[in-house]
């Protein structure tokens, strides 16, 4: 207890920052010590700043919590002992202040999506890729910081890269087409406007077709002396927004470097098991539960699997289009825990266990 | 006026059966005779046994029409006069019905699924294959019936192969990878409980998959002597389920024969015309919309484009896992409309047409 | 047609402003001559400025149209032809532009709460209280004005004081206890958040409350020398917002002067006819419909009765608490037809009669 | 562990029973040792017969579990140290099967409203009323039964009867004006189609106004000899179904008997504590919640509060047209916790207590 590491939450009062103060309660190795928000918000108390969206109520503890301004130098002076900070800042703000905490000493966790793909920036999800948080000491060393900067991926990336991390290591993937079904809680709050999706269907969703292949190609990429080596894959993706409040859908149709049937292929995403991470407290006990049930994983009764940090896997088929090496399959992640606030958690946890 | 022809609707308390009733309020061409319904609703006003599901009212004329026996000597008996049927059966009874009422000398109007494979029935959207329903002759022939059996598509596949005809004829098309996001109208009434829909995907739709292969080939295929040869194009489905009233979305991944541009394929779609259609009641000016806006087309906004009968294409652009031969764009129909019943009547007015 | 009488739309990109520009297509009585917006829409084509969020297409003829300022002075001089002028402002921008243009001799038609109240203003559901139209002759000579400024109701009181002025005319109506579901449209673009109202009802809509209560006694006042004497009718509200998109459902417990059964205040309702809209363009066939079947009205099947201009009752029933006096009931309006932009429409219509 | 008492539920597989199985999982007082369903499933597997239509998986240690009968000869042979009996059975097979089981010795806790209003059996809810439970020995007596039948409430009712008990006792309840907008699940399962409230509320659902009269007076009377003296409050109710998945929104206007504030109605519904379920496994810490936030409660974001087993109240405000006797305010109750199962399980651990 006395040893939680102290850290900051940086933007707060919005929807993946009440994630993260949701989750980081009763937390056993961190501890908020600082929230930040913006100007606008500095010097007023969390609960009246924070118009609540996240289900349950804002932690009691932290309802008084003064709001700090979005700067290293507030947080350093009001919390010098942070050590960790998470990061739900647009990209706007991000981009100047997360280097800022970096420089002075801080270790940033992000899910803006602006240094993601900086070749000296570990785009990390720890059952994918934890390997890839060694290049944060070339990081350190090139940038001259003494903390540092870790992104999550987009939240729509991640259900897909979980899935083919047991199939790149088995038998090599060459294509992927895959298409999203992503929830209204990915645009933020207020994010969607109800009267766009009531009984409708939004099929384009603002630069997040060219994430998902890209990010897909670094995640899955080699780890070299100062950058990622992209990993060969092509991916092509339709990005679409339909009414479901948490939890991204995205078909899979996957061609691979060798023949596998559709069982080799589940059998493949049941065995996989990640010990970087086992028993990490943010860890599912699986990282990917596979489905029997031909209309299963849905997102409202499958996204809270695993803690909602379990990616779900079902329909696999042979995808005919392909042969003998192709597959197909549906998978599920949640965006607001896995897709955004629990991925940073558990890649703070990964990189704390391989500090010490 | 006084030439209309009499036609009586198979099944007309469901909700295919409703929207028949409904598209054929005022039609110029065609004057409902005599109203089908199951053995349970036999003698009953119409009114009094179908619980309307559809928009509107119940049309007034219709209210206290007498329910028929889904039974081919029942509707001779009492509307003797009838020519065309229009069938909004399920399979179970669309089985022994069709057939009944073909060798009855009426030309049935089929939203079943059970006789589109087989291989001396015309499956038809006259845009894409006006020319299939010369297949009638040979149908007559062969069975000894007087009427015959016509069927419309599957509702999935009429907004993909509308799309994939003018592609077809100008750059050929190889292969596509489809996914659909279905409107909860396409599973009938009661259909899809809303315990299962909101908040929630269904990735599942029995028997779906399969059918969007094979009436997409039939479609495009090209007219024998005794049966439809199939186009050689391989088709990929994903089939989901998601919570719009009405309005079929399919993303489209294609690789064409030849190359082509974004443009040249937008341009294709944009001069297609049908001369087989061109002013009947039925049919949208254009069979084809192509949208410009980014996020488009969206159900609730477009599908009622061309009174419901147009299909909407959008997102027009290059699909680069398949190079300068790729596009990719999303495709929208009335699932209920032009995927099922408005569909069967303009079916019923291009053969009209034919045979004058 | 040559004597159509040219008209403005004040605020025309809105939620409001788009059903305005789509009712006055191929109005008969009125063309659109200038369409006006915020500055920083002032310059552009309507079809670049405006987000359309309406069914259906912005129409062609008014793509290309240049947005004028919100200022009588402009429409002034780019259509000096215009006499009355359609408003859908927010109250910030009503409260002062709106006299203007009265001022400036036109005659505005307003959706904004902002003058509702006042003394010399007409507040007008013509089937209700065409009469009110007179207080405009005292409004402009009390202001000096050589134009005016009409008022329509909140979109939730449209409903209920329809259904209630047979009543009070017949029975008199002394006590109202009425609980409002109200759709997201009434809220405007971008308006309800998805995340706010998906799985959810918001039991809660600022200052809709104290609104029933007072525009139903104006709307049901008698028509004083220099104001309106407002009806004794005590109303209770509770207003709440539920996911639909168009249609206000308000639940009625109505407390008579005299004793009435259910079968008469139905009786009432379905005899009422108003002779001062008959035969306008927007008035439709029957103000009220009452509805026998015991599960209507309901919001998407109900709200395009006589073209979204028809209040819709249904569930007729006694209200025992009140005993012998007492009737319960439902009344459904479209929003953002009958309760905005079709209400304006009607109330210019009317009031153009009068004057010829 | 060792002195858990043996239960069975009745009616396993459908959506109410499925919560009580949830709800049962590691339970400190109750044992699941039978699972009974109709005879069309009987001797089928739990995870086989059971269509799960509740959040999360299907308890694993249940999905072998052998259906039995829902017969009280059948549960006797196969468990016959089963002692209470948790119904989730429609009223049709209730109505036998629940005397049989009661005849056999078992106390049933029934969710059926087929019993509720016979006079010797208890209705339930126990921070309102406990003490009714002792109407139990007088049905045995009456009778000649070993075990017992005790219902709780209509899932509608189960909110506005616990917000009114503090008030009843402070100051009086005399009228009460209610309209629901209820959740679908309240339906059951398949319930309500997805085509009939998708962008709908639909204003009308069977035999439930009724039975919030009745039933609120019935746990708000006093406990007789051989009966309960109904309390004497005339309640009027309008009943609503809304697309919300869980929780019953309430709004109520109370005429109370002596003059209240809404403030001092408040601290009646805070200061509002039951001693008879304190500590007791299914106890909310808190029986009434009440929100101070404008726009509070709403289902999604309140409903599991207390574990789905509070009531929350809001919006407490004066009711002008009861004058100073007058208040009027918003409940939200969990209709398939609190509602249902859960409130199952209180009255059993309530008299269980009792018991001993």
């Amino acid at each position: 207890m006395t040893t939680r590491i102290p850290v900051a939450v940086l933007g707060a009062t919005g929807a993946v920052g009440q994630r993260f103060v949701q989750l980081l309660q009763n937390h056993p190795l961190f501890e908020i010590v600082a929230l930040t928000a913006s100007d606008r918000s500095e010097g007023k108390r969390y609960a009246e700043a924070a118009r609540w969206v996240t289900d349950g109520d804002i932690p009691a503890e932290l309802r008084d919590r003064m709001l700090l301004a979005t700067d290293a130098g507030a947080v350093q002076r009001a919390a010098p002992e942070t050590r960790f900070v998470f990061s739900a800042l647009p990209n706007e703000s991000a981009q100047e202040a997360e280097p800022a905490f970096a420089r002075a000493g801080m270790t940033v966790f992000s899910n803006a999506s602006v240094y993601r793909m900086a070749s000296d920036v570990p785009l990390v999800i720890p059952e994918v890729n934890a390997g890839h948080l060694a290049l944060l000491r070339h990081q350190r060393a090139a940038r001259g910081w003494t903390g540092g900067i870790v992104c999550n991926t987009n939240c729509t990336v991640s259900g897909p890269a979980m899935s083919l991390r047991p199939l790149h290591d088995r038998f090599g993937v060459k294509r992927v087409f895959c298409v999203s079904m992503q929830a209204i809680s990915g645009a933020g709050y207020p994010g969607v406007p109800s009267l766009d999706i009531t009984d409708n269907v939004l099929p384009f969703i603002k630069g997040e077709e060219e994430k998902v292949g890209a990010e897909t190609r670094k995640l899955l990429g080699a780890l070299g002396e100062d950058r990622i080596q992209d990993a060969d894959i092509a991916v092509s993706a339709h990005c679409n927004r339909v009414q479901v409040i948490d939890g991204h859908m995205v078909t899979m149709s996957v061609e691979l470097e060798t023949a596998a049937t559709p069982e080799q292929a589940a059998q493949a995403m049941r065995d996989y098991a990640c010990a970087d991470v086992a028993g990490l407290p943010s860890a599912p006990e699986h990282a990917i539960i596979v489905h029997d049930a031909l209309d299963r994983p849905q997102p409202r009764r499958d996204r809270m699997n695993g803690g909602g940090m379990s990616t779900s896997v079902g329909r696999m088929r042979r995808e005919e289009l392909f042969g003998e090496r192709g597959i197909k399959y549906m998978t599920l992640a949640h965006n607001t825990i896995r897709g955004a606030a629990g991925g940073s958690l558990l890649n703070a946890e990964t990189l704390l266990r391989m500090l010490w």
